[in-house]
């Protein structure tokens, strides 16, 4: 074993903790406090793996699940931006590119330039993987507003519309859970939770 | 898309939210509260990931991912039993069967039948992918305790013996990976942390 190599993998590791500390604007479902970024990680990757069956393409959940668990590391760093916070969404880019930098440039060389490129892959949103893993990221937190009464929602005030657009991803790369979405979306409107 | 299914899929997944009010005794590293399952299975994914090459076998990395991702999800009925607590262990297999039952029960029948036994295969710590998984998973809270001054074992008034105990796995199935443990261990002894 090289010292070095480790000690960059442990310093690694240990500043990914900070995962449990970035709070997002999701509720769990039974206790009202905000959702973190590692949990938030570990729903994601489970759901990915549950709802596989839905996936319009044929995808390596292997690799989805991979990306899953670095996707959110960034944050460490750049802190969540609200989905639906459009100045948040600004310098969100820049943000969090330079918090790449930081966190990925902690391990050796390779190693973060692998893990780098998950992230990116995730981002671009091109490969059939990244499509899919876009359509649960979005939907694992939608579950969890359908199941507390639009929480996320009503605090923001957030419209229909805006969720359409976000949630477009399963329409198009999980399209047999598009009818699940519409109608918790027709719901919520009719309770009131979303703004029509 | 058959409903029924859906609904299945879709009701477990909404239990397993419940991983993120599971506390552990391993705190935090940058804060002092107690970590939760969910946020311990996303790190514990990670880390096996980053230390792959320490593993003693050529390992399917992927196959112990999918293990971390429900190793823990019996907890959210059968609670979690600290690592060091001998009498919680009395009775831990019983409690922890009735809950498989319960949380894998939940998803179409031979859906959960898969997940259980990834969660089956972690427990029986036999093929080289369940070795790794059970190191890792130890190792993961021993980072977090190595980086708080032994909170966990100062709490626990836990002795440098039943942590090398708990530890053999690391020696056995990432052997690489023993000289840091054993470090951290004579310096946690030396500090006070551990009786030794």
């Amino acid at each position: 074993m090289e010292q070095k190599r480790f000690e960059k993998q442990l310093a690694f590791l240990v500043e990914a903790d900070k995962m449990k500390t970035i709070f997002r604007r999701t509720r769990l479902i039974t206790e009202n406090r905000r959702e973190d970024d590692a949990e938030h990680s570990w729903h994601f990757a489970l759901t990915a793996l549950v709802l596989l069956e839905y996936a319009k393409e044929d995808v390596d959940i292997n690799h989805v699940i991979q990306m899953a668990l670095v996707h959110d590391l960034v944050e460490v760093y750049a802190g969540d931006t609200f989905a639906y916070d459009e100045q948040g969404y600004q310098d969100k880019e820049q943000r969090e590119l330079a918090a790449a930098d930081k966190i990925f440039g902690l391990l050796p060389d390779e190693q973060g330039r692998r893990l780098r490129a998950l992230w990116e892959e995730f981002e671009a949103f091109e490969t059939k993987e990244a499509c899919y893993a876009n359509a649960i990221d979005r939907l694992q937190p939608f579950i969890n507003n359908a199941k507390t009464q639009g929480h996320t929602w009503r605090e923001g005030s957030v419209t229909s519309a805006q969720v359409y657009k976000r949630m477009d991803a399963v329409r198009l790369y999980a399209p047999e859970l598009w009818p699940f979405v519409t109608a918790v979306i027709d719901d919520a409107i009719e309770k009131g939770y979303l703004k029509p």
